[in-house]
């Protein structure tokens, strides 16, 4: 009997079919509308925040536009909101419910800026909240760690991202992510039973950079989720003025690292880290990067860099699910967590 | 003989009574004359990071002016910088060396936006790229950690956001912060001894928010570097989506909580964390707090909440130091790390 967690990772290239199919129309009509904006405020907490790091990458990259992660606290605890002049003001979550994600599209609607809701629920208080709404279409999430929500909410990133864009091609990028990611999905039963080589962890380090920066956060959270594992998630450049300290023979090192752009800073690294004594778990397409791997989390290649987010981060679902398993832990049911979380 | 990071730790008093007193007017004029923006870009890395992060919170909540943190691999690695139209565009950095900080800057400038550098060298390729430059005035910093740099950076984005707001007693309150650092230093002189009691520890979390969101940060980048602790930070609210979940029995939480409107919220989680069995280290001013610690890092209030994280990282800073002394590790000199990291 497997679980949900593990139906739900599997369930991500229809999930993905079925939001680009559903979702595409709607997602180039409110482009078309959106009155123009210098930049865009997002607001969200936990994995929704990962997706909106992920905004920052694709929508400068691809459509030059910047992107500011808001302060909710601002709004809910100092009842001093900024002026939004110029703002897009966007929430991002997966149940829509948790009352200071609402409370900044409610100000930005206020101060007459347009907003935007992405949320897995049409009828959730922050789809309300929004002038516009833009569904997941993930069907209910039954485990509590998100999966099939995250890399849904990157792909409504990265439709918005081509949308801006205006470019053709981008949009013909996008069609590929269900069979890509199904063929990730193929590529990585080998993960699982390498699971247990890491069962008496106790700490390690997660490093991307760029558009995989919000995948080493991603995997971090799913680490700490499922396995209590007290996984530390970096960009590359931020790991080098500091925590490059704490690695110390046998560290376990995760180091997200596609073909492309941030390639060769990554490479440099996992050398460096190699040279140090980490243990390298490293999730890349290439083989120069897989040869340095203790642990290889496969890539299959056929996404472009500011795709790969989508699939980069399946392998490592994967590994979180099967070292929660050999750790003797239920994966469904993390202690201490609940599925909507409330926070103002 | 006592170590360089100590001196600089001890020096903060006096380094930001120059500071005001260097700064104040150059602030007011910059303020007076910078011309009209919507939203602040800031670039910064590591421990100017946090001062960027204190900006979001004070820039946001006394002058209403929203924050972005720059993605500096937009510029660098994917050649493809956002239009920055409404932006004030400003890089932080202590040795103002860091290409990609710089990169962004050079960007505004190009653009024709108004930029500003914040560093402890006025005659660094950061200050040469930008319109306006604010200095630290923190003499040579000869530890690889920063402390008195961090709480120059802040100073100089409270002194920004006291001028921005207008108010003659924001600027008051600010004239206290040096009597405020020197009896937090006072106060702090019993964090040293207690420091043996972690001798063993290798991991923890730190915990913050709103304004001591980046004393969090930067108070778990300190513990990295100086003492190879696994520290991990997290604001409250980020922490319950999903980290809590790695608290177990004996697990040291340490919770930057002094009075102020983030009170009641860190208070909350202190008592769902110590039911959690987690060992409570905690940073603030109210007894209330205090009483739930099994170790304390007093802060001898007297500052307002706004100005608090100048004061709340200052007994962390010590912490960390004895901690290193406590772990038989130099201070001055963590494994791996350079003065001035230079990323691209």
């Amino acid at each position: 009997m497997s679980t949900l967690l593990e139906q739900e990772i599997l369930s991500q290239p229809e999930v993905l079919a079925g939001l680009l199919d559903k979702e595409l129309a709607r997602v180039q009509r409110i482009v078309a509308e959106l009155p123009g904006f210098s930049y865009a405020m997002i607001a969200a907490r936990g994995t929704s925040d990962h997706a909106a790091t992920y905004a920052q990458y694709a929508w400068g990259a691809l459509a030059r536009r910047p992107v500011a992660l808001a302060t909710p606290s601002l709004h809910t605890l100092y009842h001093a909101p900024p002026r939004l002049d110029g703002a897009l003001v966007v929430g991002v979550s997966q149940s829509g419910q948790s009352p200071d994600i609402v409370s900044v599209v409610e100000e930005g609607r206020r101060q007459g800026r347009p907003t935007l809701a992405i949320t897995n629920d049409g009828s959730s208080p922050l789809a309300a909240a929004a002038d516009y709404v833009i569904e997941l279409h993930a069907g209910a999430e039954r485990s509590v760690a998100a999966t099939k929500t995250y890399t849904a909410q990157l792909a409504v990133m990265a439709l918005l991202a081509a949308a801006w864009s205006g470019e053709q091609a981008r949009l013909d990028e996008l069609q590929r992510l269900p069979e890509a990611l199904a063929a990730t999905l193929q590529g990585a039963t080998i993960v699982g039973p390498r699971a247990e080589r890491y069962r008496y962890m106790e700490q390690c380090v997660v490093i991307g950079r760029g558009y995989n920066y919000p995948t080493a956060l991603e995997l971090a959270l799913k680490l700490k989720e499922l396995t209590y594992v007290m996984a530390d998630a970096y960009s590359s450049a931020d790991f080098r003025h500091g925590p490059i300290a704490t690695i110390a023979q046998g560290m376990p090192a995760l180091l997200i690292m596609p073909t492309g752009a941030t390639f060769a800073d990554m490479l440099e690294l996992a050398h460096e880290l190699r040279a140090r004594g980490a243990e390298l778990i490293i999730c890349s397409d290439a083989p120069e990067a897989q040869a340095l791997a203790t642990t290889v989390l496969p890539l299959v290649g056929a996404l472009p860099e500011w795709l790969s987010p989508v699939a980069a981060i399946v392998p490592g679902q994967l590994l979180a699910l099967h070292l929660a398993l050999a750790r003797g832990l239920a994966p469904d049911q993390p202690r201490g967590l609940k599925k909507v979380t409330l926070t103002v």
